[in-house]
């Protein structure tokens, strides 16, 4: 879809003005409180690029950006009104992205710190989400899927350290994109935990990230004829909305190709590791805005923090000795497996006022930050569902490999639906 | 001289068996207690391999193993009768120098767990100074620094995870090489904290060092003609004897070619990251010894262990960025110098009833310390000293550079002595 909307806009440079103009009009009306910051002088930017000739891969297309990935000249809060800063200077992943002709759009809202995955800010006010305004976005990278899945912007950047990008992808139906650990460049974006930090792409369609990590990366994904790929059981218990809707999506990769097998996995020693690194990690990143602004913070990112602050090194330690674990288990499994399925949650998007963010973390997190643990690429795309929204996560051992899988799968559900 | 040694066994094999004969004599009646394991079989096994006509680049070099680095087929205690386990396999760099003609005589005495200087070892009695058996050799690689500088062996290997081959190495008189973080295999060997765990040289020469390291990795060492060097200062005080001693072994050092600048060091961040690393990553190590056999374990080494294990995961976390910086800030000196020369200890080796492990440790730790934090590979070179023996540290930027610079001192040391 965004290549498409390239080609017109290399045709027709008039249209990229045109797309701004209406990108900062919806942005500018928007109810759901996508925007921290919006950039007023789009509408010139478009204008003036358009005037170069200079085309680029992305011309035109609209960004929208977490706001903690720096755009030189707008503010960066990371969710958090006392870290504002403004940068001087963009972050690489988005200066790559306006290199190729993407004009940023705005700063998107987002969990307090990074450290959460309802996008309930209470500093800046919960992202409504699209589907349903009475109910959570996810997050922590929310702004940017819902900026997406309502077509303020045409694509959007987020990070993901425990599913940020694919949550919140997941809640509002659109396709989010955690790269292999290291694929994308996090210089100019605020750490929360580095060991477990990713940068990631949301945008409607799987071709959209695809073509994007192309552009970004160099990897060129086809769909394959056949391959095989493992569900992971004991993960997590998904509900039954989000169950059936899981299986519905199994079918879809069936028809697609794939060989469905089945493997249990103990996924708890994973879990806890998980959370030691985030937690330790998060402490020693936010050391200072803690002891400073602790009784600021949201409840659940304080208590996170301190929790993270009293964790032993010993503890620390032992957990990156299972993440070594971990990775030389999933790297075995994908061995054997092309691709591994799971729901991206166990839960649909939850009523704001339900979602307690410490209470449904684990229904937010538990199959997605496996993947943040091994530094194993993983997609959350649009699972089959009559109402709310239900996403498929699917990981593999590269970009390449998991970018041919999904868009096998986008292409078997196109066909089916 | 070891390749002298060696080229003189391949002339006359018969001299293996006569080497391995005194070697086990020698080591049978040593009264300073540096052997925990001897292999008694080592004449029958010399006989074997001088039979067998293969020879190898250390044919027949007689070697002393420290009791941390596993010898298929002896016990490995690691300074400790809890740890005492017999290993199928050795160590893979035992196996590298056998493979060239090296012969095992047996297994060093060495500080309880590694987690000392002194090597007065609580279980197995103190290793004694050659020089003077009333003092300490220093550790933790001591049984083995002793056994060369004795005779007993032409040739040792230690660990050195904070200076655990240099200081004994300046203690009793001989040369102990570090090399650069990763050019020696660690499978095989006990941890002690991975981050800064170093497999080391003892010999009697640097030319055999620079033998072993050409064998073991490929490092061809050539003496330059001229070099920088530079003094680290505001590192420790060393005292007069040590400090008189230094000097004159930087003169030597100008006389070898080198260009004399200084450096004053704000070492103490970087001292308080090494312990912080060690000490957390050594309890995470040790965490079951220490609470099974904690009220067994010397005084220090069981509080040195505790101290790690209530350490917590964000000062080890910002200990890590600490050596990030001080990598990069040694990068930067050894931009502009070509090595840097610091006393090996600031004390030569106490007596036995004065050296407290822990009143001791930074006299002994604070110089070497240095490069364990920054992988940078560091030599402890005899020192002109009119009494017991006292060690010139150099480090460089790599192994040859070292290697070079460190021969050139030896040559001039000869020329002046």
């Amino acid at each position: 879809m965004i290549r498409e909307i390239v080609e017109r806009n290399l045709a027709d440079p008039a249209s990229v003005r045109r797309d701004a103009e209406e990108a900062l009009r919806k942005a500018e009306s928007d109810r759901n409180n996508y925007f921290l910051a919006l950039d007023r002088a789009l509408p010139e930017k478009a204008e003036h690029i358009a005037g170069l000739g200079r085309g680029g891969r992305l011309f035109g297309l609209v960004l929208a950006v977490k706001d903690n990935i720096d755009v030189a000249g707008l503010p960066t809060t990371n969710g958090a009104p006392y870290a504002k800063s403004v940068p001087g200077r963009s972050a690489a992943v988005v200066r790559m992205l306006e290199a190729e002709g993407a004009l940023v759009l705005g700063k998107t809202n987002m969990h307090e710190l990074a450290l959460g995955a309802t996008n309930i800010n209470p500093h800046f006010g919960p992202t409504r989400n699209p589907h349903d305004p009475s109910r959570i976005t996810g997050g922590s990278s929310g702004g940017s899927a819902g900026a997406v899945a309502a077509g303020v912007a045409h694509i959007a950047l987020g990070t993901d350290t425990g599913g940020s990008v694919r949550i919140p992808a997941a809640l509002c139906g659109v396709v989010g994109y955690k790269p292999a650990y290291g694929s994308l460049p996090t210089d100019g974006v605020k750490p929360l935990a580095p060991t477990l930090d990713h940068v990631g792409l949301l945008a409607k369609t799987v071709s959209d990230v695809a073509y994007l990590m192309e552009v970004l990366s160099g990897v060129k994904a086809e769909p394959p004829a056949r391959f095989r790929f493992a569900v992971l059981r004991g993960v997590a218990e998904a509900d039954d909305y989000v169950d059936k809707a899981f299986w519905r999506a199994v079918s879809v990769l069936e028809e697609a190709g794939g060989e469905r097998f089945e493997v249990e996995v103990d996924a708890r020693r994973f879990s806890y590791a998980r959370a030691a690194i985030l937690l330790a990690e998060a402490a020693a990143v936010n050391w200072g805005y803690l002891k400073s602004y602790g009784q600021f913070m949201g409840r659940d990112v304080a208590s996170l923090l301190r929790v993270g602050a009293s964790l032993p090194a010993v503890a620390y330690i032992k957990a990156l000795e299972v993440q070594r674990e971990a990775k030389a288990y999933f790297a075995s499994l994908l061995k054997r497996y092309d691709a591994l399925a799971t729901p991206t949650t166990a839960i649909a998007a939850p009523r704001i006022e339900e979602a307690d963010s410490i209470a449904v973390r684990p229904k937010l997190l538990a199959f997605t930050e496996l993947f943040n643990l091994t530094g194993l690429p993983a997609v959350s795309v649009p699972a089959p569902a009559p109402g709310l929204p239900v996403g498929l996560q699917l990981a593999s051992s590269d970009d390449e490999k998991l970018l041919g899988i999904a868009l096998a799968y986008e292409l078997s559900a196109g066909r089916l639906s």
